[in-house]
């Protein structure tokens, strides 16, 4: 297929590096161009303009959060006005369900197609082509691009016809990932004040019932104090929660896990700690044990 | 070894056919003599009374809950006053950490010595004796046991010299379960409420980030609402929260996550639903977010 | 003084009637004129545009909530566009602390001046000149307006140069109103459980520490679950929290009585409470302990 | 009456003296007897064992906690044991809803009577005869104590013929003066941090909707961090929210207020506050707002 690509970040540029990889041509566009070059070499046609990467079959948005998706689709020349109808706008963005009903709207409108296709994965899982797509969209539009999640990914799930519901399942990953990180803080917490060693306790835990990547992960960083370098900044951290929890709301869910989350990141961010990892989280259930030495101030 | 064996229950029973396997002399004593004589087939020798079973090396408890193991132990004619010096009785069982601390201190009065050895597993990995183990006492009467151990499980972890830490991870194990659970129900409403497939949603999680045991379980359960019969019920799920509140209290470690479980489990409770499995706790959020019709009453 | 007055609903009538007794020249406004009528029988003159009541010295608007306070200001010929330069808008309505940021910028920007001027108390107390008018904004501006505010209210609370910060106590205080109904619907499903009597046990409340109008508003229609009409419906009592919690996170505030008092909104309006009095959220802790007759349902 | 009086503290010795006064023999026992000198200047006889104060009609204690109460009771020639046929046991501590019904059943299998009637009301109440009596018990036993109780407080409430339902009735009124502390902890945290001065707070929330003695007394305290010396301990605080917890629990009610003070509490004990005044709780909220200055250690 001809696909454009717009967004060549840490996640976008090894996903347009697999579409090459695998057969399909693919013209680039980052708001800053150097980020594009890498996949220049790889044979995409880098371009300077958003426009000029909305004249293929498909394009597809890989970008930091609604701002961004917003400017790139409804700004000047943005997607919307440079799409031809009966093009697919593909969003792969961790983006608000609001923003993704509005999205869907708006290209129908204009005679385009417009599907969900948010992923799971971090940037390793994107460049062995490893990640998890999470598609919705009209089951006619969607069809076609199985190919180009298969470049992608190693597994594609259909969750819906709506494409905003994709966007649900992806920020209520989060929201589990989240609980995680809360769930060992408080524990422990609580068996290092024991005198339990933390990492020893982090060991049976991943061996036994808890043996999943987001144990695996999150547990190490707790256990080891390690919240810098930041893998997912607390500021994003909470912008998801909100994300999730304002979703709910439309919908008349009540999340109480979601609502202390919410104020756990909000105690980290009052405390200087936005730019640490999400998972320092954890030091919240520490300090509120009186263990200080573990408080990230 | 030569052991004696206390309380031949769903897990009990296996284990002590376990030990036999490997060579043990097992005594084995059940309150109701019944569930016994399976392990007799199995070559142990059945008795009438906790103080026949109190002979040996160790004597190893297997009991429900404090209560029991207080009986069994304080009791006339109990372990207590049964077991020669210098002994050990080995307590497999989940207690409270407030118990643990008595019988440790009890035993070392009576010349004897005390270890906890608390397991993580069901009755499958219990036959298969794949069980995780969560050892901890004095290094020197802990060293000899490490053969029973293997017969009994996959893996020994050692966690403190004080017997009481094994207990406080063993419950840190049943909360983070919890935790699970009520995340899960969480996700599944809102997802549910949008339109989501539950099942779908779950075999995504356990395809990515989520590929453990515990979600692989309670995922498949909250998915599928099937609640009976209980694999383990909602009235023990609030104890086991319960005992993991009382020690944190006593360590002076706020667990907000634990607080928000006990009041879940007593709304189960109140309204009917304490003799399903403790995975109910998730038709609350269903229920919560209006979606009547996934309410167990 | 000369006033515009906008917004003649249950609260602004009664307060427009008492500016006219006070001696003040009132020009008022109503988006659907027969509700202004009862005014120009005290002597006001009624107008048909927002623009014809702008053209006095201030210009009061007590309208239901942004939209309505957006739409009044930012229209086309509305007060921005309308007030003279110098002259002021004072706004009592209960908005965020978002708009009321916006509405300061943008009326400095016309060279107009703005103060929040937000009441407590019901429609009685505004036809007995019994308001609590919390004001704010920069002196020089609410020095002059005195005497408007004494002809509403009993007392004015002047609480920061910032305008924005009234409403932002105004919200606090509907959240406290909301933390007494969420606290007596705990208290008084535990007693009712053990047989107390509902009625009887907040006459103790309000006899003794809680002698305020808080408890005895909240505690009779409590104990008598009675709900409907409703004073202030539950929709509005979410509204009110979420601005709450919107002006916190802004502020980065953790409100984790907030967050419950939020999910308890939304649990009664994702159950078909929502045009109910937002008492009835003291419906939801009588159900969870399986007070099954005080549902609303 | 002929009455025993036993505790002689902050609050019984005032109690005592106003018995004296009304025209009653008070028989006064304290464990320090220098505590009951001041009484026995009033007409009190002082006695030096608990026997000696239990040979009139009722003998009435006012005890710190349950420890006391029970010592006193059940201990070695104690009320129990000392008390004659058909007299009342009155016991006004705030005790657990356990205790309460445990020295029911036992003063009933003894033939004696025993009634609850706890009192709201600080030592200057007490001393001014102006306590709020709640009590609990058989009628006919309660009836002529009616004289008694007029004579210590203002105002008596018969709430229940089981005693028990008094001390829930007095556990559930500290739960409420604790949610006042956090709400106000959380509104204050608000508002402080968007400049609005905390007295000034204060003054418009008690001249307004919440003029009672509770937001007085706590919003005062809470506005000028005044937590020392304590008019009662965050230890004391902590301890009857367990209280209320535990009999709530026992009825199978959820407290989710309950529980967030619970963690509350822990969290200032954690970190040092065990022995400020309870109101001290306060400081959480600003500390998790990001405003250090506020934290007590």
């Amino acid at each position: 297929m001809d696909i454009g690509f717009i967004g060549l970040g840490n996640m976008g540029a090894p996903m347009a590096t697999n579409l090459l990889r695998a057969g399909h041509r693919v013209t680039a566009y980052n708001r800053s161009r150097a980020k594009a070059e890498p996949v220049a070499d790889q044979g995409a046609r880098v371009v300077d303009t958003v426009a000029e990467a909305c004249r293929g079959d498909a394009v597809l948005t890989m970008l930091a959060n609604d701002d961004a998706v917003e400017q790139v689709t409804f700004g000047g020349h943005g997607v919307l006005a440079s799409l031809p109808p009966g093009a697919t706008h593909i969003s792969c963005s961790t983006i608000s369900v609001d923003l993704a009903q509005r999205l869907t709207a708006a290209h129908a409108d204009a005679g385009q197609h417009y599907v969900a296709a948010p992923v799971f994965g971090r940037p390793e899982a994107a460049a062995a082509a490893q990640l998890f797509v999470v598609a919705a969209g009209a089951p006619a539009v969607l069809e076609p691009l199985t190919a180009l999640f298969d470049a992608i990914g190693q597994r594609t799930f259909v969750v819906s016809e709506q494409p905003h519901a994709a966007n649900l399942v992806k920020l209520s990953g989060n929201f589990l990932l989240a609980t995680v990180i809360e769930s060992l803080g408080e524990a422990i917490a609580l068996v290092d004040k024991a005198g339990v060693d933390r990492l020893a306790y982090v060991d049976i835990l991943t061996a036994t019932l808890f043996d999943a990547p987001a144990y695996h992960t999150y547990g190490g960083l707790i256990a080891r104090q390690q919240f810098q370098p930041a893998g997912f900044a607390a500021t994003l951290g909470l912008k998801d929660v909100r994300l999730a929890l304002e979703a709910a709301e439309e919908l008349r869910v009540p999340l109480p896990l979601g609502s202390l989350l919410r104020d756990r990141f909000l105690t980290l961010l009052a405390n200087g700690g936005g730019q640490l990892d999400w998972s320092a989280l954890a030091t919240l259930a520490a300090r509120d044990a009186g263990l200080a030495a573990h408080h990230p101030a």
